[in-house]
């Protein structure tokens, strides 16, 4: 009856709940009917498409509030969804004369020589697959009963934020990584996830353990382990209770050493709850989703870079550049059929390709500059001249803005460190501040993908030679007197924290979701023992 | 007139001669005519294909034969036509209805359960392209003239290798980079070969010049250029004649210090004209071409293994296991799909997966060893656990041959050093010897594909970062007594041999054509000179 599924804990925590299966539609196929009924079957998802959509919209605001009325807007009309209809008059099933109608569509606004429309496909892409999904009679996750387990193959990030997670629910997958963006988002929300149970996930129904804390998912699960998953999750809710009630306090290891713990943000709206005075800055923001819309509005960026110093209240606010490419495509912008992307054009190799799109992010920062202590970081720095070249740029921007009597500071240059070779080459990079990137300097030092399932297991930074490139990085910023911070998963991870301060990193930034728990376990870690033996 | 083109210099040397267009077939698409129209240029394509790989036949003996033999037999065969001519009858032009028929096949072939069958879908997929080829009038490459400089926007390494490149010639590809494996191959062949010269290669015709020192190609040349580039390539021919003049000597710096110069190589052919004086052994056999077809022929692989071993003489022979994956996928063995191959499930992670695969390998290499001094190395390491996890295979195996009364030997287990977490954490492998793949290290440790024209730059073996892992294994190897080589492309580059031979490197391997070469470069160094300044 009970059947333990072995994977990998990708989210610690525990669910218990009822399994809901999410199907990916790429492969589907439909059985196609007479040219009436494909017809009216097609007629029937674009309605109720719609409907979700419009749902939809009531609810949200602002940018998503835009995006969700883009959506309505191309339902609605009229000639999108005439070409499938002639394409099944041509003899098409319902869903091939839809895939091929929106991927004409698709291809004329990722030709479009407007950046607006080209960064629009990718919400074409989302119309298709929910129109899709009610052509295959699948159902939208977005209705989802509050606490069920989503089970699937693997989980889009766009599909984890469309789901109510406000009571509980837990995630497994037969494929995924714990480093994965999806992973990321659900430890920063809490979700209790596994991944890689394999084929296996096909036959996950009824009720479901999600024990993230073992990588293990228990179908049919016995009274016995239904109560003894309570009693740990009950364990771990005291745990992180008294961590929470801590959470403001200043992170000291037991041996009194202070360790700063920022805050990873890629906006305004996952500061909501937090108080400033909860951390010691931030971190990271991340500026693709920002940016991806405004890549050339410099007024919509500086309003959110000073949003950010304004929740800071004078603590240091460490902003990252455009980090677009490997896994963060942006239509028109990023370069398309990269056949290794994370080994491609990304991060400051592709702003200093596109010095009109940088010099709008740069001038929105410096900008912002003026108003509190504002830090610049480039993301996937390799050589040294990219740092130089990044800063005759701010330079320049800077003196624009002077002769043009706007006000702006001086921000300090840092850099990002993931990729190995600057990493063991630090002493070469003039830079204001380093920043380790551990998931992205894993991957690349490890040669495994931070979101390949079938090499997890590889992508470790507790590997002793990743931990070798970090403590090189820890002891020249120690030397030169410049500060060395982590920013990643690993900063937030009590499995790892102890091995990345005996490293001599002594700065962590994580996502907000997971500050009290960083705090938790720096106050665990003892400095002045020796290493225990594993 | 004249018109300079930069790009990136990928094989040295210099190369003039008529321009020879090379187009990939995947975009282009057929104007559709009468369904008789079509019939009849798919039947013309098909006997053109048929006629040129007939002729080919006859010029191929052993395995090239037989693939040849099986795609005489594949185009002879009514039924493949006859779905595409079906499909003709129903409105489609014949490249897309001869695409769909291979398409089927293929995928035919790719779910067989032969291994046999799951690697013959590459040579459809060779079938399917030449009929293309003719489908679009564009002419073979095996049809240029001597001399002729090939140039497109990228070459693959099935195209290099059917050209005639006994009479001279070049290569301008408008993509590229000089670590792709084609670039390698025109290394090997000393073919002068520019990369990553953009779009301009479609406007090139006529004579040009293909500078492979400066990275430069001049078309419409003047006579004033043509004049140089004759003096400049008898320069170089002169110099390649000292070099191949003292090929078979022993290759010692200025100040005396003796380098072990080996070769790499993927099979007997290789060796053709080369005497074993030339060279200290073999540092890397390839095994992926060989082994793809045999990957359950322990008879097969022997045979090849004992060639070599014979060949050598007493001189050390390295096999590496099966390093599949990345971008040498093997149909059936390696996974499809990934996002980024490069960091995927490649090398000793697949053989691990395979234990039945691997262990015919294993039982191979073990008799051979009773041959002469055979080596075993391991591609991809990344953790101490694959090698001691190959180590109990390899056991597992003496132990069965003993058993079985099969004359065999232990031979000497080391790792490739390519992934930069293993080379930073080198003290933790217990390995007979390690060498170190410059390749691929560096397309890790700077987070550049190594076939990515797009980020060539960034792949620059001379990074400080790279040159620091170098040697940090190069240091380890002389402490604990253990011989490190490096095998690579960069072991043979005369830019290079300076900087690696400072790093500790005392053992390089290169392609035979580089042998000559990489020994003139290592006699100019002088390692009781400081570095000079650049």
């Amino acid at each position: 009856m009970e059947r333990r599924l072995p994977g990998l804990a990708a989210s610690r925590g525990l669910a218990f709940g009822p399994a809901v299966t999410f199907r990916a539609v790429g492969e589907l196929r439909r059985v196609k009917g007479t040219v009436a009924s494909e017809k009216q079957a097609l007629a029937d998802a674009v309605a109720a498409s719609l409907q979700a959509v419009m749902a939809l919209a009531g609810s949200l605001e602002g940018e998503a509030a835009d995006i969700v009325g883009f959506q309505v807007a191309l339902l609605e009309d009229d000639a999108l969804t005439e070409s499938a209809y002639a394409a099944i008059d041509r003899g098409m099933p319902a869903d091939m004369a839809w895939r091929q109608a929106m991927a004409e569509e698709i291809a004329g606004y990722e030709i479009s020589d407007d950046l607006y429309f080209r960064a629009r496909s990718a919400d074409l892409a989302d119309i298709c697959d929910r129109v899709l999904r009610h052509l295959f009679g699948l159902p939208e996750l977005t209705q989802a009963p509050g606490g069920a387990v989503i089970v699937g193959e693997d989980l889009p990030p766009s599909a984890f934020l469309g789901i109510d997670w406000s009571q509980g629910g837990g995630i497994v997958l037969g494929s995924g990584s714990p480093s994965s963006h999806v992973a990321m988002l659900a430890r920063g929300r809490g979700v209790p996830m596994v991944v890689g149970i394999g084929s296996e996930w096909q036959a996950v129904s009824g009720t479901v353990i999600v024990d993230g804390l073992e990588g293990l998912v228990l179908t049919g699960p016995s009274n016995e382990s239904i109560e003894r998953a309570r009693r740990q999750a009950d364990e771990l809710g005291r745990s992180r209770s008294e961590a929470e009630a801590r959470r403001d306090e200043a992170a000291l290891t037991r041996d009194g050493t202070r360790i700063a713990v920022m805050i990873n943000v890629a906006g305004l709206a996952d500061l909501a709850d937090l108080p400033a005075k909860a951390c010691d800055g931030i971190g990271l923001t991340r500026t693709e989703f920002l940016v991806e819309h405004a890549l050339r509005d410099e007024a919509r960026q500086f309003e959110t870079y000073a949003g950010l110093l304004r929740w800071a209240a004078g603590r240091p606010v460490t902003i990252r550049t455009l980090d677009a490419g490997g896994d963060k495509p942006i239509s028109g912008y990023t370069i398309a059929g990269e056949a290794n992307p994370f080994l491609g054009l990304r991060g400051i190799r592709l702003s200093l390709r596109h010095p009109e799109i940088f010099r709008v992010q740069l001038r929105a920062l410096a900008r912002a500059a003026a108003l509190g202590p504002l830090k610049i970081m480039l993301p996937m720095v390799t050589m040294a001249q990219e740092l130089e070249q990044a800063r005759a740029l701010l330079d320049a921007v800077l003196a624009e803005l002077a002769a043009e009597g706007v006000a702006h500071s001086a921000p300090a240059l840092g850099i990002m460190v993931e990729v190995p070779a600057a990493a063991m080459a630090i002493a070469g990079f003039d830079a204001a501040f380093f920043s380790i990137g551990s998931n992205d300097l894993t991957q690349y030092a490890t040669a495994a993908a931070r979101d390949g399932s079938e090499v997890a297991t590889y992508a470790d930074v507790l590997h002793p030679g990743v931990l070798a490139m970090i403590g090189h990085v820890a002891r020249h910023g120690a030397e030169v007197g410049r500060e060395v911070s982590l920013c990643g998963d690993a900063g937030g991870d009590p499995r790892a924290i102890a091995a990345l301060l005996r490293a001599g990193v002594r700065a962590v930034s994580v996502s907000p979701g997971l500050l009290a728990q960083a705090k938790a376990a720096i106050r665990d870690v003892d400095l002045s023992e020796r290493k225990p033996s594993a």
